[in-house]
């Protein structure tokens, strides 16, 4: 028995040698208070970066500026959600001094940093440099990124401003001096990148002394360097060689441009002030006016020389430009084998990664298509739910108003809305048909397709797709779906439509129903109901908030959880009634700001989606036999027959 | 819509009539944070006995008095267990001011009212007399019935030490003294019982001037009354319209005495002053000495009064004297229908009934055969792990000492546990055979059944019977098994074996195992077990505390959960591998504490488990494919299959 030490963990009880009384062993253990699915989910940055380095797993990170406008913003989020597909390590939000970088702005640096930390779940670097700042400007700024859950900076000096720029005694002037503020300012709690230049920075007095600058900063407490772009593998090669010399010992990680025009190379070649290898300019010179020959050009050369950087093997992440655009970086990390679309999630939702939110793994179902808002309107919340909803502490909800203004509105333009879901409704009926049409995906009577409503973040989950045909059925009779899940009786965690957590894992749901309907609809669906009581649990609820429920003393119900080898259950997604009255806030406000103010008012068509918001119930419904076949479209059809039948009439 | 109130909570939500922005509907709302499985567990004993009216349940209650020795406590708390079975609304324990009934004594009415309780999950009323007591004696037993965790107080007199007993100024004089100074000194902590004369208290004036003093004691308050015992249905019937009568509005319930016999009888008329009605006299004198003909007869008078009672529409519920004895009372009970022996259990273990432990509802597997043991370890524990024994913030147990002394020791006397578990071991073999025959039911090869083992409180489980074969087959090869279930996937909820929670729900197990086992074995186990990593969780520990574990993080498995119908997920059996260190010290010393020490000092049989306890590993397996067939035999299977094969030689 030599290894019975080997594996696991030890026990630190103390024996009396086998005579009678046991001892106490467990008094001092600390134990995890959530059952931790995802170990990556609770490391740091740097701790993520080491443990790839380890394990051999090669990774790449994404590099965007912040946007002009708010519809750019919208775009640029939009971006960050396809782009997270691809599993970058992380990405990193530029810092523009001329744009009010650490302002509220939804187009500033702090605010795009954010989103990406909160809304996309991207572990996130935000750039901040330093010169030409104040002291308290810059610890505000940090400050309010680490309230904003930011855990990692890229500090730089920024270019000066102006010709005149003099260093200050106690000032900023160097990147260093940042790193060192930081760590002063705010300990451990932030991970410190900084910049380095393969071909040494322009303005340093040589190679050399820009490489003694680069060891000051990592010995002023940065965590790891990203480099300038370069245009040959044995640049960075060389670089990374010299910065070990010296006893550089942080990853290093190399700063990958792939050329993608013309212009835009040499606006970067201008500001980087690095010259572009006259093989190069050689090729590029003949074609500058042809784009996709340039890009194509430009995805080659990245494609061979990030193949040289990883075949080196010193190198186990790249760092991409994108100057944000998709399409050139997509593709070489396609050809590099990087772009790793995992079907696998966590959770049946989309994580974030606010340090607040690391133990979270419960929501309620009602936001599952609206995934920002949950997270906006919870972003005061001091603990989150995990484990259970029922241990939640704070069941307030935020206002909606300030997410109208930003995610909201801006979805898509008026015109384009109107085509899809209406220019002219002509009653209720009309209604029912663009609900139908967003669930069949054909276009509606004008050719439109209808691609999202008011009710939804994103594109129709896969899973509904298993029930399609149903619910096309039930919209165009005025069950006006706008949330459901299909049941699912131990399906493999790796199934890829409804699979999630680790592997080696059992799946399961109860079948979810959520739709606004009529009054006419919700009294013969009470009547049927009645038959179902023990099967279905119900909550049907009006604008004004009349609310009609069976759900026991008012305790959530776990419509998805999976059991894990080796942890206790994990129940991601609840049927919670009280936040449900939240919900039926939002859910109904969202027929009035995003589908009535499109039309001008007193028109008949804004009148039409009034006389809904004003009449009409939400209404979800839950089918508690998960191993049966779901019954919620019998009850549907129970209800219609009702309404159909002579004794009705 | 007139039904959109009826049912169900109605939500407070304030609506602005349809206009922009939601409001914020949940923020005041308290929330359950408990899954709440059985909602009689949170009331009170009053409240129960209410709800019991109201929806026309009858009921029934047990009256025991203390034991005098140790032995006879034990036997008591085995009649609890088995009389619980039957359904008892509560039990009550009287109170004898000679046998220091306060005191921390096995024997006292307050620490068998605290098994009954704690130990048992009986609903208890603990009696208290007040005469010749100092106020601050009385506070004192008050304080500690409620540390222990008991809420109900039976307030009486008793009988006045001696002849001289005259009433004291400011003294507790009567009951009516003690039920104020109940609610004084402790609120409405206590629901409080008192006592009825159905013929008047033999020391009051009159039957009239009696029943102002049962409204003394109810205005003083009394949530209830039990009566003395009587002969004739119409004596009950009559009290309780005079009762009526003057105002007394509690539920009134009459005390049953069926008679057992001649003797017992005599002495109870004594002490109550009562009469024996002529006609019950006359069948009585010519049977005498007939101890069954006397029961039976017995029996039948109580049947046929208690059926009046019942009929009579007034009575709800019967209290029954049972003077210790089973047999007399569960045969009434059962003739008319009120022992209600129900196979659904509210949890897979047995629920404490201490209002700390309300919300408990997950516990550690190992202690599934020792319940009273994992009680009594976790009595100071202030919160108890309720939803996640992740949640558990103590996981310090209790010292093994105590309970060895009182409900170990005493359970079985040693010449019966030497018959089952040998007078003279030859070797590990003879244990292996005690094993084996335990599991089997066969009688030993001195043709003694083995009945119990040191590691269960009880008889096996019926569900180990599921895996009786396969149990046989390994524990004669010496694998010891002390705890075991299969897995179980998706059993309705209402199974009679595996079955537990609510009706509607559906039961899920992982299979379990857990042996006693050499550490050859191990070393062939552990080389097993790695074809089995992704899928079997294990935990080999021996009594050094050695341990070896792949258990993820130290994370508990949930190995038992449920679904039911509008509830979040319950989970109440893990292997937790913290807590497992402190089972592991108990598992060990029961081989010394009750076994080895059967045996002389230094005799082979002794020896040969004290090197059982020094160099065998104690083992838990879990497999958490939960779906698919139990593979925990076929890893058994393949570890004999290793050792046996030639390489190993």
């Amino acid at each position: 028995m030599t290894s019975a030490d080997a594996c696991g963990a030890s026990s630190s009880s103390k024996s009396d040698g086998g005579s009678s009384s046991g001892s106490e062993s467990s008094k001092d253990s600390s134990r995890c208070s959530t059952p931790v699915l995802d170990a990556e989910r609770h490391e740091r940055l740097r701790e993520k970066m080491r443990r790839r380095q380890d394990s051999g797993d090669r990774w790449f990170s994404l590099e965007f500026f912040p946007p002009r406008t708010a519809n750019a913003a919208v775009n640029l989020i939009s971006r960050f959600d396809r782009m997270g597909a691809g599993g970058p390590l992380f990405i990193d939000v530029t810092w523009h001094p001329a744009g009010d970088p650490g302002s509220d702005k939804e187009t500033s640096s702090m605010i795009i940093a954010n989103t990406a930390v909160n809304y996309c779940g991207l572990e996130t670097i935000l750039h901040m440099t330093c010169c030409n700042q104040t002291k308290d400007d810059i610890t505000g700024h940090l400050q309010k990124a680490k309230r904003l859950g930011l855990k990692n900076i890229m500090a730089l000096r920024g270019d000066p401003a102006g010709e005149e720029w003099e260093e200050e005694v106690d000032g900023f002037n160097y990147a260093v001096d940042l790193v060192k503020h930081i760590r002063n300012e705010f300990d451990d709690y932030f991970d410190i990148c900084v910049a380095g230049y393969p071909k040494g920075h322009p303005e340093a007095e040589s190679y050399e002394a820009d490489l003694k600058h680069l060891k000051e900063k990592v010995l002023a407490g940065a965590d790891f360097i990203i480099t300038q772009l370069f245009f040959r593998s044995e640049t960075f090669l060389k670089f990374m060689k010299d910065c070990q010399a010296i006893g550089i010992t942080c990853p290093i990680i190399p700063g990958i441009f792939p050329i993608q025009g013309y212009h835009s190379l040499r606006q970067l070649v201008k500001l980087s002030k690095l010259e572009v290898p006259q093989e190069i300019k050689d090729v590029i010179e003949p074609i500058k006016d042809n784009d996709a020959a340039i890009r194509n050009y430009g995805i080659e050369l990245a494609v061979s020389m990030c193949r040289e950087l990883l075949d080196s093997g010193v190198v186990h992440g790249l760092h991409f430009y994108t100057l944000n655009r998709e399409v050139a970086t997509t593709e070489v990390l396609k050809r590099l084998g990087l772009w790793k679309e995992d079907p696998r999630r966590p959770l049946p939702w989309a994580v974030s990664a606010h340090p607040k939110r690391r133990v979270e793994d419960v929501r309620p179902i009602f936001w599952a298509s609206r995934p920002k808002s949950y997270i906006y309107r919870t972003q005061e919340w001091d603990d989150f739910p995990n484990g259970r909803w029922g241990n939640s502490s704070s069941p307030a909800f935020g206002e909606l108003k300030d997410y109208y203004l930003f995610y909201l509105k801006s979805k898509s333009p008026r015109e384009e809305l109107l085509k899809m879901w209406g220019e002219e409704l002509t009653g209720e009926e009309s209604v029912f048909e663009v609900f139908t049409c967003y669930i069949t995906g054909e276009p509606n009577k004008n050719g439109h397709k209808v691609t999202c409503m008011p009710w939804n973040d994103d594109p129709l989950a896969t899973e509904t797709n298993l029930l399609k045909e149903q619910l096309e059925k039930v919209n165009r009779r005025g069950i006006l779906t706008i949330n459901s899940q299909p049941n699912i009786n131990g399906k493999p965690s790796t199934d890829p439509i409804v699979g999630w957590g680790p592997s080696g894992g059992y799946v399961f749901q109860k079948a979810y129903l959520e739709f606004f309907t009529s009054s006419e609809i919700v009294t013969a669906l009470l009547k049927v109901l009645k038959k179902y009581e023990s099967r279905v649990n119900y909550h049907i609820v009006n604008v004004k908030g009349q609310n009609i429920t069976n759900a026991p003393d008012l305790q959530p119900n776990a419509v998805t959880w999976g059991i894990f080898p080796g942890r206790e259950i994990i129940q991601p997604t609840v049927v919670d009634p009280v936040s449900f009255l939240s919900w039926k806030d939002e859910a109904f406000a969202l027929w009035i700001e995003q589908w009535a103010k499109l039309y001008e008012e007193e028109s008949p068509s804004r009148m039409i989606i009034q006389y809904i918001h004003d009449n009409y119930y939400l209404v979800n419904l839950v089918d508690n036999d998960f191993p049966l076949e779901n019954c919620l479209w019998q009850v549907v059809d129970d209800t219609f027959e009702l309404l159909n039948s002579p004794a009705q009439q």
